[in-house]
């Protein structure tokens, strides 16, 4: 008998058919002898819907009621669910945060999940019956509500897994798992069978909207093996686990691309301590995202050239920011506002010589310019002209073997 | 310093901008100085969305999860409103439930709250703050999230208003307060200024949606002063209190008319202990409600005849469940399905002699049959034919000067 930890998003409750078909797969596996904790996240919609009844309220709604409100959301889909199990004749029944509690800490709208009370699920479990939770929330050490950031289910879903030591943490979603890329736009697409939690938390943050990067990370840190699987077909998913545990026949196993970038260039900034925290500090101050950051070794000493890119929407209140900073200065300013970043990852990469050298030379081939480079150990990401994305990941895809 | 509870229905909440509204109300009387506790109900429609939802499910959705479901929806306007009046700048917190606690008893869909932890929230008052509490649930013994049943917020709000010793009780609905008879229907119905609680439940009971009734009966058994007021107007609205203290000049408070009737006659049933409960048992395990119940005496001593009235829509139901019910005998049974009931409520009528009279001598005048009568202290009920109701409803409101 196997403890699982059943993590169903808010596409996978989408709907009372899709509800009715999540109960279905969650009877399936408990006929199959494995005890079951379910996370659930808000029907798909429901905290959008929520968080805009709170902004024709206000823009600065209330932090604490915001969390007030918004756990309602998983509190619906946790009762939906139950309901659908109870219909079909299996035992189940619904722990709200409070009264397992989840505790969190931190402050409402982002708080962190640092522990659970197993007790009553384990009773209840220990009678036969399955746990259906809600993700996404918890409670204070002063009983109060809170949640714990967008995406937050899988989070929840993690910590589950590792407070209640699972065998497993199966993450039902909306697709059949992690891509070599974007399926949605590069057809010859592959689905990833297994990858590491680097390798993973890589595509997420460069947009592979899988799964929550912190919750990967979490998993990555207590050693908690994933499996990513779709809620609508039978197929296996991608396993996400320790890399020794991979195999890795190839160098390469993704590449991720993000458009609606844009890049700015500072030349010949005077080259000082601190100059960077000096030049992004406003940034952060007005909410604004910075991508990637590259800046070049000078080549008078004084002064240094660095590029950064940020999304499209945010060009022009990045150029205003750095005309109003009276801290720096530069001889130049340059930018373009349409570039997307290419980037291969692979947990190969860092054993496999001769990767960075492929990836320019096929571009090269393709006649793409390479407008600004940065790599990691698992990771190269170059800048191109947005015209030629499609074009540069097909080429990437083939020559690393991904098709 | 006063200390208030006030209620606020679902149209009240109905919507953002109706939420706003509410939050100024609630200001204003922070204003003049009084401690608040305010108790709201789902928004306008919010309890029927989550109910189909549980119901497109199953017909016979989980008790226990129905109540985790419906609870959503009043812990969704405390949020709404309390952030409504943070953004205004005035000090409010919202209660859960479970963090209060508000200890129920009896099944889940209709329990009873049999108390309330007042520390935290007299702790928030003394501080200045506003509370504001869901009405319509609370918590078990056992922490299990449990509903009082339809209406529930204003048994909510008489129970905090009891418990917390509360100097007046306001409950803010969508309409000006008690009327004569009703106002949609008969336009020279005439607000009522005061009225007791008896005759409120009379009324409430007769179709008057006003109040719910088990509400009004708590206030009554505690003797706790209500107030019925529109959120949308600033006038004074009905209050409902003891009778000692309100002044009867006139006999009769208000009639009141419920359609869409229907009545049964059974001739010469055989009388013999126990003859009603045996007709009437079968219709309670079928959950049809018989509302008029007239026995007349008989005239040869051995059999009577019984008249009850139900709701057309279970006139077929009632009509087969009397044909199979072996354990009674009659000679005749008759129906007529385009039946309704007019009610004379007022407390003043069991002081004033000729009540009775006057009622059937003016309906005699307009040439309206009664088809039944039925009598209490407070209150003369006739059925008549459903087309004379407007008819029989103005000349009583105009007999018995109301208009």
């Amino acid at each position: 008998m196997k403890k699982k930890v059943l993590k169903f998003g808010g596409t996978s409750v989408g709907s009372i058919n899709r509800i009715v078909h999540a109960a279905k797969i969650i009877k399936k596996e408990s006929e199959l002898g494995n005890k079951i904790i379910v996370v659930v996240s808000a029907m798909a919609g429901k905290t959008n819907e929520l968080i805009s009844l709170s902004k024709s309220i206000s823009n600065n709604f209330n932090k604490r009621e915001l969390d007030v409100l918004l756990s309602t959301g998983e509190q619906i889909s946790c009762a939906l669910i139950t309901g659908a199990l109870s219909e079909i004749g299996v035992k189940a029944q619904s722990f709200m945060n409070w009264q397992i509690p989840i505790l969190t800490e931190g402050e409402n709208n982002n708080a962190r999940i640092i522990n659970m009370n197993k007790t009553k699920i384990d009773n209840y479990l220990s009678i036969g019956g399955i746990a259906i939770i809600p993700g996404y929330q918890g409670v204070s050490s002063l009983g109060e509500i809170t949640t714990i950031g967008r995406g937050g289910s899988d989070a929840t879903a993690v910590a589950v897994a590792k407070i209640f030591d699972t065998d497993s943490c199966e993450i039902y979603t909306d697709v059949e798992g992690v891509y070599s890329t974007d399926p949605n736009k590069i057809p010859i697409a592959k689905k990833i069978d297994k990858i590491s939690y680097e390798e993973m938390l890589e595509l997420s943050s460069l947009g592979a909207k899988v799964m929550q990067s912190s919750a990967v990370q979490t998993a990555m840190i207590y050693d908690i093996p994933l499996q990513v699987r779709s809620t609508f077909t039978d197929r296996q998913g991608t396993k996400i686990f320790n890399k020794e545990n991979i195999d890795y026949s190839k160098t390469v196993t993704g590449v991720a691309y993000s458009k609606d970038d844009a890049k700015i260039t500072l030349q010949a900034v005077e080259d000082k301590p601190g100059i960077a925290a000096e030049i992004f500090e406003p940034f952060g101050k007005n909410q604004i995202n910075i991508d990637m950051v590259i800046q070049n070794v000078s080549s008078d000493g004084k002064t240094t050239d660095i590029t950064f890119t940020i999304k499209r929407e945010d060009l022009e209140k990045s150029l205003e920011i750095l005309k109003k900073n009276k801290k720096i200065k530069f001889k130049n300013l340059s930018y373009k506002d349409n570039v997307s970043k290419i980037s291969i990852v692979g947990a190969g990469m860092v054993t496999t010589p001769g990767v960075t050298y492929r990836m320019f030379r096929a571009l090269a081939d393709e006649k793409i310019n390479i407008l600004a480079i940065s790599t990691s150990e698992i990771k190269i990401s170059v800048i191109i002209h947005e015209n030629s994305t499609v074009k540069a990941v097909k080429k990437l895809h083939n020559i690393f073997n991904l098709d």
